[in-house]
């Protein structure tokens, strides 16, 4: 029997959106404020939801602490307290939109787990705002 | 690749379960406390959900702001401190269950965006009882 | 040695805000949608406050479950699901926002409780609206 | 037309995480202090989600007052202020891992529910770790 | 300039309600499905909340990071995945209600920080009860 | 009778933590990630506390209308999308701890009122660090 198994994580970091080829003018007026020159940031939270079948032996499809180490890794050590153009080398060219960090982060923690297994992240910008990617489309 | 951006939004109305070919009794039976006369009320919350190709010169699936501007004009400007069944047509002769509020809302929701988008809707009429609605049945 | 226990509750309502001895016009202009004339309403939460010295036998300051008890009988019967401006006699006279709302609420509650004990009221009209007090001045 | 209703529940158990064929040493290695030998415990918390058609006459895909009903019966009384390994006696064997527990609860209230409704449940063990299960696989 | 800081915690425990004075009955008459006899657990969120003035070099009242240690050696290495009766002694003989739980607390970190500091618990059991003790009376 | 009206509000930030007179090398020793070059962010959010009395025409001690245009004036078009550090100029020569913050905004906001009402602000930099101030020591 398949379930899914889904681990909440958080980090804070900087951001600012902005296209390279437009100019300032055109960025503020495609990206609002979130385009401003010094960057704001938010609290990120994010779900790793694991589909798979689920091991006879210990009743888990996936051991969270398993995870945690994984995400702590792959995600925390990345981004936590960090600025997400400045200090991840993917995003000096990347536009960081919530939709191209959760991609980001869904390859990231993909090459980590079987390929038996489905993985969606579901990532929040604020408490209003957030995106899911699932890798399969 | 294809994500799917999520965006809460709230109203506060009034509302009553009512099915006019039924007598009170038989309403009370049916609806309880939700029948009364005299209405009550709640604090809704919507999140409003599109997948789509996520845009290579923005790195948006759909701007947020003009989803909020949609929202603004299809869904606070008739809902938000009005009483469903007294002020919007469409409840006269439709029970404003949660299910037919939201059929109702995504309609109004997606004649507003691209027939590429697919479009779901999720209602909270408290924090334990809400109701999902994607069009696809 | 003296604690505080805290019981949260809920009840949902319609009400308007009106003030009988002003024309429409005025009403709009001070209370803005709040007076729209077929109601609103609201998932009302609130906090009922009690501090006092703890029992040495039961190691409680107040029992949660007669607290429960009294909720139920003085607020719940009397609010949930009902019409705060027509439906309870005191506020026919008395405009419903949530500072004559939380006095009546804790004029309620303190008349069930000893008066070695402290009684505060914190009540939710949305997430981001709450009133307090605590019949001290 | 098909939408989803949602209805969420807890309740209050002692567990702990065991497989009676490993020693002591060998449970802590894998599931670390979820293991101990007195027991822990959780507010869980559930949703409940029925997809099916909307009754026309009651603008209903399933009453939520019989679903709270169903709810009390199957889960809570089954479930609240209980030891999960102790008390369940279908858990003497199984370890109560979150997908166990999900599975078996999904059993309880499908079977209680027409064959035409797709049912889901979701168990939050706390606010980070939570299991989804739908019978699909 | 005096300033309050929160930090937020929490710890999942087993526990049950019990006067061992008092026989079986009247426990579940006094303690409700509290005093089952084979626990039920919670869980536990806690506030720890420090007064003082701001530290001019730092901007701190006090240090969360140094905070954070005190609450894991403190509280967590207690409390976490432990049976409140069974696990820390000196609840064998008191009765482990969420007031005598945060008096407890208090009193260990109190003995942490310096006397000019001012220190509040908050202890949640459940989402909806919890209790604040401050030392004071 | 005296009530205290809340109203919740928030904007997002980013900032760093560091002392001027001190090195990078003590800076980290004291701010930990908080004091990296390159600047982080959070989803403030934050409490606006009015006590006073309440008015018997309007029922209100505040009109939580007039409060809101407030902080928008003082509070969001200062910090909102803004890097706290780089874009008020008095956060230049003082680090932008929670405490620091809270003590900058409640002057703004008291300014604004009555001096016959009590002012209190409570900050949250994260769902579990928050700060409170209300100008009394």
């Amino acid at each position: 029997m398949k379930a899914t198994i889904n681990k909440k994580g958080h980090f804070s970091a900087a951001h600012r959106l902005y296209n390279n080829h437009w100019d300032y003018q055109k960025n503020i007026e495609i990206f609002g404020k979130c385009a401003y020159l010094n960057y704001h940031g938010h609290n990120y939270e994010y779900i790793t939801s694991i589909t798979g079948e689920i091991d006879i032996e210990t009743g888990f499809v996936f051991s969270l602490q398993k995870l945690k180490n994984i995400l702590h890794e792959e995600i925390e050590e990345l981004f936590d307290h960090k600025n997400i153009n400045l200090d991840i080398k993917e995003f000096y060219s990347i536009n960081p939109t919530m939709e191209n960090i959760v991609i980001f982060m869904w390859n990231k923690i993909n090459q980590r787990i079987s390929s038996y297994l489905d993985l969606k992240i579901t990532l929040y910008e604020t408490k209003n705002n957030f995106v899911e990617y699932d890798g399969k489309s």
